[in-house]
């Protein structure tokens, strides 16, 4: 018989292969904190309103005690036939304190119980990431602070175009990750509705008290709709879109650290840490880490595609797919964590070469726009001025050099407005320091903005005790 | 040669053909409202700060307006050569104003225009859309205040699991497209943020008032770093990321109608308008409206993950592959708020059928649990009220019967502790009122909850004036 | 200092954080085998040519073949600081053989021998895909035959639509299974190139010969140019859509078994070792498996997008985000096959209620198409037909039966070319088997479809020796 | 009332509303010679096999062929009652020629005629791609003829590595593209079968001969199974999956092309009918097809995702979902298509820089192994051979030179193996053309392959008349 042969070749029964195949052990036991945590406030509040004794609340809270510190040590067998952490966990209990661990359940199904856990480590997870941007965007405002005076050409399309503070450059990711942060909490607001006590579906006759259980588990709120509450896994998607976000941007300085530290550039050093060489030609230092997290972007929007998927036309209520929302957050939030990490380690060990990026700038006519500008200022009508530009650009291909390398008879042939102060206004700094609208990249605007991010972060580094 | 043959298949030349391929006016022309507003503001601005003759202000203004009315009456010619609706409206101006038209893009590049522009739209599209939802919310609110008395089975597996009110399971849609519209509002309030005055990358040496143009555009605030202002496509990804979730809520009640318009549930009947038929199969009511906003759902996926590849390991600051940023934003936004429409017409002709509901929760033992907490209430412990359930079931199965149709003696036989107070447990409305915890599916706690949000929508409509 | 904080909070040094984040020896131990495999065969290859000596290849053989056995009774520890596999096996080679093991990697590169490992893995996972799909196509081809006589009402829209035979509807799983197989196989075909020797990127200057290793690792041929060879990973994609798009077919019928697992549908019972009930309603078997597979399509389709951004842009040659290409090679393979494993489990084990399903048919005038048909046999015009036709369905509704139900003076009140015969062309059997048009659903269609499919399996049986 | 006001905002009727909503025509109107050409097709079966007369089947070709010049001409409205592109030709022949009109449908549905005209349009499309591909492979193979000695770094890393041909690098992507248009025609091949005839979902009662329309509208073989047939959409995710390849093989070229023409690169020149620049900053050549095409690789990708969330989950058989097939099938075909012609203008008028990329290769050891292998060569063991000539480069480094800059004596102070014939290995030339291994980057290897290329492509010419 077909089904024989081939179940032979896997040499499994198919009991086991069944309980293997629906199981969720293997993925789900990283929620043992969250699950005995979730018991504890929940027999508690059950005591409190008399639908289970004091005395086995108490049995029921030293038991799950015990279990953390079992697992916490290492002493915790999967078990396929207990399918997941919560009967794992509710049987451990039963061996521990015997039938006082049957009423745990009570008011309670596994449907609102996996609702509160993923809430429960999502917002832990929210909350290091937070943290780990926190530490990210201090480390772009040092890399900015002691860069104010590093000047490179601004690319668009990948060619030079216009002179830019080093420091302007890295707080342009500042804002960035600023913003990553402020999804993130937004995310966490959006979900922070403790959803026990919604039971199977539909809610539960019994005469539960889950204002108790939102204040004992630290939630803003309770979730107002028992079918919505368990059959909800916006906030996963919520999560994984703004993870989605972050590791993008994350790609984007990881591309930029690799162009920089080609032969071609050669804008930046990242430390030897951080880089794998070769013994034969040691100048090679192959950027490892940002190939690594530019790599893992992939990883972390599959994992958005997988839950958007998985829920895409899931009639009410819980349906079993959705236990499949783990692997994909999983997967996702470890992967964000360690990307974050890895960068806040990295970024104080890169060098800056300052003077290949400041030479990079005296190539490409990167002033022109600025001639422009002098002559506008002397009056020149804008289009007019344009012209003369073109043709001193022209003039200076010509001659194999640069704007500020033409003399001033030269410039003369083609202007008689030009004037010896021209030099001083092609100069890459003072080019760099006239650009001083709001958000541009003169030094002094930089200044101020500096200041303004140290006072903003230390606000929150006392906030939040990071 | 190779390129000449193959050219000659396409029969335009090179040129034309590089025209084509890099134009964007076939779908940016959408822009063109946003293109003339920020237009006028930036020029008045300009004029203000003494950068252009307010002479010139007022021409290009009127010019601008013009050409609005000229667009909208359909007097628009496409032309690949202007690339963009940015070239199309300048060209258009310089025709209508002449010189003049020359000093609009003073101190002011495509990169902060553009980058205006999405801003300026996408703020037009999240209004709409979450008016949209305001009137989906109230749809789905109305379901419920009109079917409070309808219980039809709660399914978890697709199986029938417990009674609940039809006034339940459309709040819990209403709870879903309320996250849907503070997630909206959220993406709103982060990229409230005017970029015009950013220039190419750097800021402009110009001395423009940005604080000016952000009021005059009814912006909350102004970008902090021009780099990252013209390099900034998070919004658009943000959007998309709502917009999926939205559209995977509008599969899962689209997936739910479509399931009980089938001749096996009969739950509901979609009017006429919003089904096709079969002239010779007359009873035939092809759900055609749930099917295709089930379709769309993809689409909508699609495009974010469009834009999510697009924008991974881009360098700063802009690079040419942002102009696609524009064909999934514009087809998301325009599929997203069609079926947000269609759905708003189609609900309020759905007709339920109650008996239909009515009677299939009347087989499958829904109230079983009930009969468990009936016998606890009794002072039976639960595992033992439990067993003593199991052998009740067993028993009806074995009679064909449900639970309310055993006698007193037949469930006597089982255990002396059941009176005749036990049919009223048992009743299937007194199943559904007995859910009174917070979030349950009792009438008591749904005509609270209707009461709060009758409320609460009143409120919104009389702020948001819709 | 910050990084020192937030690297305080991980504990552990930036050394080990470094290794743990680039390390990829916790997902690439699966590559163990083959990669012992094509150490083996490049060891020979390189004695044969003269370019290490007989001694040590047969050394490293015999070192290679312990390790083998030594990582397949459990003895292996993981070294973040060895990397990857082919670091970890090369230190074991030179713990067990000492010198010899140093000159394995001559005219070999990383690049290269990784390339040829998951080349030597997918080869392997595909065959086991085609031989499960081999066993699932048996499987519906076994449900077919066994159900030729069991009549269900074909859906479109999941409205009611025309009679089918059971047997048909098994056997449109079967052609997309097979158009599955054939898929996986073109995807082999195509990737079946022998990448070693391709070594850094280069190739080599050893005088190394290729075709020996091909025809030693028993590749079709091997790889043309050395800088593809080391960076495609075209396989990697093609086999993740292939898994996608079965996956896709997969959770088609899962959504079907969900469906007719349904109190509402009733088409089918699961068997008990398939589906998770609730001790107190035993009527309850929720169809965990079909949901379970259902949700892993998301993941596979996860995986596939991953791959794809993960390479989108990469510049020649290797890159160190390619090492990212394993998570989702290995988890798409896993989730495939597992799913296959348990349909091919689950499928004999699914009763098929054949009443249910013909009752199904008996209301909603599936055979009103066929009453159009005889009158146009009968030489009515094919408009007039539909017309009576329609009038036919409407009496049919207002006397609440169906066609067949209407007797022949009713008829004739509404056509008089309505006769005795027509009785039997309005038999659901006979509906079915009308309709004769090859791929047509007839029970002769059908069983003309059965016997060739037997003969192909039968060969495709011998030819594998499946 | 809440919709009416919705529906007032949008001001259209419901009617028009959930017209325009459910209608494809805006795009399936793409299909219309595909639906005439199997119209016709159909209708000379039907009258060959007696089920219309042959003048009919005559009225209906004539009417058809005329509705197609009508349609070439630009005569066609847009109706939204009428649907989609199938109605309105339809009702187009109705115009055209009465009652026989009605005929043409008789033993068809809307359900296979759809799938026959994307079957048809797509084997146009992958016909028109492969023959884009045959003319992008040439491209390559002429690049590389060109350029057999043109000598660059080859990068691992994006670091140099080792020196490679130019025309090496050029036949990586000759071989990728080459897999590319095996890929499709593998495709093209799976879904080359007729579904006409397979009717609503189950067949038809008419007595049609299949194989004679598969005979006329030149496809292989028929579909087997009717309801698959219909429901079939595996070739429109197939041909997107191969899409998606296609277009990160160009992604990646176009990386490389944007990097190249960096200033810091210089590898290449991309000619000005390509490139956009500035007037006032004559140098800039922004390489906007390139970055255009990169983007694009997003959209095929978002089309990909599109249609498989679209299936996951569908029962059978036709569901309306279906129909949001095609904008993401439609958009793929023209973006892909689009991509691969502008290369094939773009690739001949980009002209290679030489000097700039011999020069690349002068500095960076990109020798150091082919030092180690004189060694071993002048039998010194490997390791050791390794550790001399780590020793030689850090005396390299330590008087800033290369390799071949150290004298003999310099050499000699490390070991004395070496000799003046050392010199010759260190050449950058000899280096490239001693990789003679198979696949290797020496000349003669390059040579030996483009002779094989050429001979390949002269026969695919021929046999396919491009």
């Amino acid at each position: 018989m077909s089904s024989k042969l081939w179940g032979g070749r896997f040499s499994v029964t198919t009991d086991k292969a069944v309980e293997k195949f629906s199981s969720s052990i293997d993925f789900d036991s990283a929620l043992y904190k969250e699950d005995i945590k979730g018991s504890i406030a929940h027999s508690k509040m059950l005591s409190e309103c008399g639908i289970i004794s004091r005395e086995d609340a108490k049995k029921i809270e030293q038991g799950l005690l015990k279990i953390e510190k079992r697992i916490e040590s290492g002493d915790f067998l999967h078990d396929d036939s207990l399918e997941d952490i919560h009967m794992h966990i509710e049987s451990y209990l039963t061996e521990e304190i015997g039938d006082a661990a049957r009423k745990l359940h009570t008011a309670r199904s596994r449907n609102d119980q996996v609702g509160l856990d993923i809430r429960l480590y999502l917002k832990t997870v929210i909350n290091e990431v937070v943290e780990g941007l926190f530490y990210l965007r201090k480390n772009f405002y040092e890399k900015a602070l002691s860069n104010i005076d590093t000047i490179l050409p601004g690319y668009t399309h990948m060619q030079r175009a216009q002179p830019v503070s080093f420091a302007h450059h890295m707080l342009a990711y500042y804002e960035m990750f600023t913003r990553d942060a402020s999804r993130f909490f937004d995310c966490l607001k959006r979900f922070d509705e403790n959803p026990l006590g919604s039971a199977a579906l539909a809610g539960t006759p019994h005469k539960i008290d889950r204002k108790r259980t939102t204040e004992l588990l630290s939630f803003s709120t309770y979730t107002k709709n028992s079918m919505d509450a368990v059959s909800d896994r916006d906030f996963v998607i919520e999560f994984l879109s703004c993870a989605s976000i972050c590791m993008m941007h994350l790609s984007r300085i990881s591309e930029e650290l690799i162009l920089w530290s080609t032969s071609e550039f050669s804008f930046v050093t990242i430390s030897d840490g951080f880089t794998t060489g070769s013994s034969i030609m040691p100048q090679k230092k192959n950027p490892d880490i940002p190939e690594l997290v530019r790599g893992k972007t992939g990883r972390v929007y599959g994992s958005l595609v997988a839950i958007l998927t998985l829920m895409k036309s899931l009639p009410m209520a819980y349906n079993r797919d959705m236990q499949e929302d783990k692997p994909p957050l999983f997967d996702g939030a470890k992967t964000l964590l360690s990307c974050i990490d890895i960068y806040n380690r990295m970024l104080p060990e890169i060098k800056i070469n300052k003077d290949r990026m400041l030479e990079a700038t005296k190539s490409g006519f990167l002033n022109a726009t600025d001639m422009a500008d002098y002559l506008v200022e002397k009056n020149v009508a804008f289009r007019l001025a344009h012209e003369i530009t073109g043709k001193a650009v022209a003039l200076a291909l010509d001659k194999g050099c640069e704007l500020e390398n033409l003399s001033l008879d030269d410039l003369r042939t083609i202007s008689d407005v030009f004037d010896d102060d021209i030099y001083s206004y092609l100069d890459i700094e003072a080019v760099v320091d006239k650009r001083k609208s709001l958000g541009g990249t003169s030094r002094e605007n930089i200044k101020n903005e500096l200041k303004s991010i140290a006072e903003l972060l230390d606000e929150e580094q006392k906030n939040f005790n990071y």
